[in-house]
């Protein structure tokens, strides 16, 4: 199949590397309003054809799909024009600047019956489908409560606070591990702008799941140290994945808290401790990218919806905006809105 | 100065040994209901008179204080007949099973002249006393952002949840370090209780402080890994107290993030990095209760407030009980109550 | 059975203590010259009977064992009267000053029938057991190379040097676990002592071990950071041992090099990588001391060897002093004594 | 300056890229008998001339220097050739395949008057550039130690042992770093072929320094666990250099040992602690590379030896001789040969 990849900046290089080096695909052309950034862009992976209009990408009967690497307020415009254009699309983290444009996209993408997928790199890193395949078999039996940690010394944004800039990643990865997906009804956010800089920049979330158990997110751009860690507890094994550990990236503690079945009131007799071994898994060498792809590609051929489809970015995209919600609100519980094509369409 | 150990279960014998170990002490009793624990822990430390009767106590002229160890719920009682009965008193945290008691008791000390310490005692670790120290002297310059981790694989406890057994000492200690001590007006607090236990056991309590600055404490029971850690993020440097790193607890970090004066809307532009020096002092060996025994005396002696007094205890107790509010309305913000002796009385 | 503790000094509360708590052993008595020394250690156990006079001890019917923990230079003759007075004995390390020594001791024992055990408490701790029973199953195949590091800021010693004062505890934990023992034909030792202390502060061993295997000891008074880890590299796993590290005391990494049986001449094209799992086994909460006592126990009702015998203390002895004759020429390797009672009697 | 790279194999790339990227050098021509592979390095730096004949380079008048990075048996040939074409020279590590070639050829450039420069690229590491400056300012004192690790799952080389292959890169820094360079007189070598590979797979090396301090190297290709970690001790302070610790890769601990002058004979008395703070020094980010090609240049325009010039590179080769015969005698100690152009011409 043919793609091009539109827009030839931050990320436009690595899309149009992992599109020449894929079996699936052929690199039929970058695309940049700024013809010398797509020039050098299609230099790096050994020549590919420039186009600076995008019209002509869309015109061309060669090209099956497109990747889209544009700032994050021009997404709904060229989704809507290359879904129009019957293209499938490829579309960099955050879907759309804002819901609704989010959902008028995906809304689209199932009437045309196109693919259309959100590029949530991480979550084809091989510790996040070692993690997914791990509790989709039970390993860790029901999720008690995940952990996330993503902090760093960053630049502070002009546009975005820290939890749009950095939490998409960590509500992206527990979409896509978590059986039910991002299913929390509530978040309550916490941030602070100590530096007077205009917007949070260190922010919490905390997301109530199903049977009591609670996901929290916590990011930084203040932070000396550089932290990336996800915990999911379980109630047959706990799991820390340390992202910046390369010897030890995931561990799998066989050991937690056993609550016996009675009823009675003293709970603390009702509790006990399993110590068991720990496990970490070897993971393969793979470019999280590549594997993107691979899957793209696959679900188009299938006519299936991507394991990260628009919908996934549309409920990331959803508890963003209640974060912020709640953020104002200092810390008050904000109600997630529902994906409503999911629920129309009843297709994801 | 004579002083009588009450209560001679967990923490006793601690309070015994350092009380016998001080210079400034004389241990003249141990007292519990029961006189063969007493007898163990006198014997303990080498012998010292056993009383089952604290009247007894109470009564004796050569007694000047009493170092309290029995359950919360009795504090209120115990400390009130002994300050009463003319004597200092060292009380276990919490200072008291609700903060109307707490307020009673503070009251009551200060009419009566005498010291009421709280025992904070991870406030008299070298490490807080450092962390203390370098806030004092502004080598973190104004605290930013404070971020506390208190998690492990801990009893559920039949009746407090994990806000209220863990979450006292990181309050403490935040009183203890922070130039103006724990001065929150309000606190958001998420918790879960994945496990059916009846209560929190994960739980996250975010505090607005003052200047848009914010602390963030989160404890756990249900960690397999271990973590105590506290972070101070500073407008010159920031701070980590990895507690469990006996050959680093301390790590002073000369990075951060410089904001310029400018007023102009491009924020990205007006923040800077400084990537500077780690440093991590040397800390003395000491026990910190052996500290708490010295500072008691020494607060006896001088007439002056222990610097961790009731009021302290009465702050952590404030925040407790707000938290507790917050935690019911999902992370709705709940203001502290103010520390109305302080108000009233001017003195600590 | 009933027992005797010999020497009152550092060690001898621990095995006072442990001997008391057994359900082996009865504490018949705590003997040293110094009967204030024995008061202490008696009282600190809760009372045994105290003996200045060691012929008393001896010659008491009721005593059937001995725990002896007093100075190197006295172990010979201590250890030949008890043994000459029928009593098993449990020694410290090093089990004698000299080989020659040694040697005459655990011929003694041998002749006489009783049990000689030389208490390499190490050995029995649990991370050092799981060693030996992986080892022993074959968990990581044929032993390829050991590397064992003790390193620490510490005293220099007034009359050992360093390798005298912290390799015995490598090398019995060596033979120990190594399935043949400590087997070693020859060692080359090098060592400085770039104070001038009159002694290496600074030493390396290595040790050619069968089938082209070697084992290296690495001690240092000198430095500022505290190492206690020992790396055992096998043809199907290899383990590391770190002490100091509670949370994963040991790894066992299935990642190897596996060498194919052609023989031509190539030999990188002939080796190839395993990049498996890691797995760190959970180890039980147990004192070693308590474990040598049951030992000590078990190897006299059952008339065998204790686990850590007379032998194995003596073939610790004759590395210790070949290694010394290497370090004088400077690395030149030096051959190890054989230990002739296991030669003639066939016993160990 | 011109300056062409000869050689388009594994480090080739890198060289052309440095020399393309530096304002002291203009790039004027890739070498390979390959064309393919030339071009290839060529193309990848944006374009440079295409030579496959070394002649050609050598006798063209616009290049000054030439960076050889082609197999070690080569280097005599290529380097004496070079340098008899009056072109400046910088080569890879090893300087040449045997001393006696090495030997040549820095008579040779001295001869001619101009720069032969090893490239001992580690030592151009902010890392390794720092601990230099660090003890030549006395920051550590005198030296007492040093320990270099250098482990990791390695293919096990056709050619030569894990010596020849790692070490030089630890003798190399120790030739940089230590005030006198790499001064040993003799080497005593350690080594196992568990694997039956035909070499050593696993060495050590002890090296005697002046004033009784001494330098020990651990190298292996078998270790699943990867280290790159130097210590180095001094009498004021200790280094430590973890290479794989982003975040605080050299720590200068303000611990140690101090030993009074007075001559009695209780050494452990005349041993006092300095438990002082650790500090962890920033580093800026800079390709080593980038640093080769300016002291080259440097060196050049002001007619001195580069920092790493040849005799560094013979006394690497010098000490790799004398280990493989300690090697080949089971650790006895073997005389280091002296270099021979640095006694007659006394330039170094």
């Amino acid at each position: 199949m043919g793609a091009a990849v539109i827009g030839a900046g931050y990320w436009g290089p690595n899309l149009a590397r992992n599109l020449r080096g894929s079996a699936d695909w052929e690199l039929m052309a970058v695309c940049d309003l700024d013809r010398e950034r797509a020039t050098r862009v299609a230099e790096s992976v050994g020549g590919a054809p420039v186009v600076t209009d995008v019209e002509e990408v869309l015109a061309d009967p060669l090209i099956d799909a497109v990747a889209i690497a544009t700032p994050a307020r021009t997404h709904h415009g060229l989704v809507t024009r290359a879904l129009e254009a019957g293209k499938h699309v490829l579309v960099e983290k955050p879907l759309a600047a804002d819901r609704a444009a989010g959902v008028a996209m995906v809304e689209l993408a199932r009437e045309r019956g196109l693919v259309l997928m959100t590029d949530h790199t991480y979550c084809y890193t091989p510790a996040v489908l070692r993690i997914r395949d791990l509790i989709a078999e039970g390993a860790l039996g029901d999720i008690l409560y995940v952990d996330s940690t993503r902090i760093n010394l960053g630049l502070v944004q002009p546009d975005v606070d820290v939890l749009w800039d950095l939490a998409p990643h960590d509500l992206a990865i527990l979409d896509f591990v978590l059986p039910g997906g991002l299913s929390a009804a509530t978040v309550s956010a916490s941030g602070a702008d100590p530096l007077g800089a205009g917007r949070a920049c260190v922010g919490y979330l905390a997301l109530p799941l199903a049977n009591g158990a609670m996901a929290h997110v916590q990011v930084n751009w203040l932070s000396p140290t550089k932290i990336r860690r996800m915990v999911i507890g379980g109630t047959r094994r706990t799991l820390v994945w340390d992202d910046l550990n390369p010897a030890q990236r995931l561990s799998i503690f066989d050991r937690g808290v056993d609550v016996a079945l009675a009823g009675d009131a003293d709970h603390a007799a009702r509790v006990s401790y399993r110590l068991g071994d720990t496990w970490s898994p070897a993971l393969p060498e793979q470019e999280a990218l590549a594997n993107v792809m691979t899957e793209f590609a696959s679900a188009i051929r299938s006519g299936r919806p991507a394991r990260t489809d628009g919908d996934s970015g549309l409920r990331v995209l959803s508890v963003l905006e209640a974060a912020s919600r709640s953020l104002a609100a200092q810390g008050a519980p904000a109600p997630i809105a529902t994906t409503v094509p999911t629920l129309i369409g009843g297709a994801a």
